[in-house]
């Protein structure tokens, strides 16, 4: 029998597993966000996608840029962005052995966070709400990887 | 000696490597069909990818768009909007103790999805031939990070 | 008490965390790239973001792009598709017992592929300069995905 029980009972890394699933289900709602203004502002970038509404030349005009989605689109890249990074140093972080409370904190920290900058950006707020969403989720990926690498560096 | 074997031998985290490590190989793919179509269409970004071409005013009519290129690299950016979520949610769900036989039908679907998606997008076929393999890929990883969150939410 | 040591004193998954943490703190520099040149050059993508500019149109025109701007971007939206890759399969292939000397060699020449690619781009150096630094990070995820793949296969 293998047994993973150890990992799976590990308080921090199912405190990451928690806060990273509602960051990437939060992320994954940026197509959904997408998919809704292209269709109800008939903004699309393939031919296909906008066939239904006519053929040929008349289909053509649909093929455009808008400020909603462009806007949306910006949101979604800019959550890849940093995301992907604290996924990376949050999964080795929460590996690295650190003190529970010190990780809830950055985990809590980086979701709201983030969850902030995409109101920020969506409503749109004025600046610098936005910026402030976004340093907030750099500090705290900053901060795990200087913890990670002060404790844990082999090269 | 460090003993990983536990980890190295559970079948689920197995299963999701083999599948991780296929998925992401194809994403990476289009990193190569993107740089296929600007070499054969001569249709470039950066000033000094086409110097050989020619000097000067004769490579900048070079520096422009094209939609089969515009076409790959927005495959390729929906890849990883949806291919980032099925890692990071992946993986964790893969450490939470699923059953093996779910876990694998969840993979594959994925798996599958994001190939038809790409060939869909590709081609291109007519809608919704492009829609039904991004939603299969997204309902799959909905339904991991819901499997997980219910079993093991720790906030 | 959990025991969670034997993964953390893994010589070969100390040194993926080290180097993948490392590669993702240069990514995440992107941003603060992007953003400098942005504040430098007065180009905004958001009518938020220049308002301290001036007022209406006035601040319309600071809504532009810029080659400055756009090099950056690109370098950065090439580090994803390049790094998202490397991080999921390396940590697989970390798991998966390799050899340390040649798991190290291979973090080594990705981290330094990806340096060298990201200097070439800003620079910008010649081409091929930043065609080498691309495909020696990528053959080095493609040997990874291999190696994992021929002794690890579960499908």
């Amino acid at each position: 029998m293998v047994d993973l029980t150890q990992l799976r009972d590990d308080e921090v890394f199912r405190a990451f597993a928690s806060y990273a699933t509602i960051i990437l289900s939060k992320m994954m709602l940026m197509s959904t966000a997408t998919a809704f203004y292209r269709m109800t502002r008939k903004v699309f970038a393939n031919p296909e996608d906008c066939a239904t509404f006519g053929k040929g030349e008349n289909a053509k005009k649909y093929l455009r840029t808008d400020d909603r989605v462009e806007r949306v689109r910006r949101a979604h890249l800019n959550d890849l962005e940093n995301i992907v990074p604290f996924l990376g140093i949050g999964l080795l972080y929460s590996l690295s052995g650190p003190d529970l409370s010190t990780a809830i904190l950055h985990f809590r920290l980086f979701v709201g966070a983030r969850i902030y900058h995409t109101i920020a950006y969506l409503t749109p707020l004025p600046q610098p709400n936005r910026a402030l969403g976004f340093f907030v989720g750099y500090g705290v990926t900053l901060s795990m990887a200087y913890r990670l690498l002060k404790s844990r560096l082999y090269l």
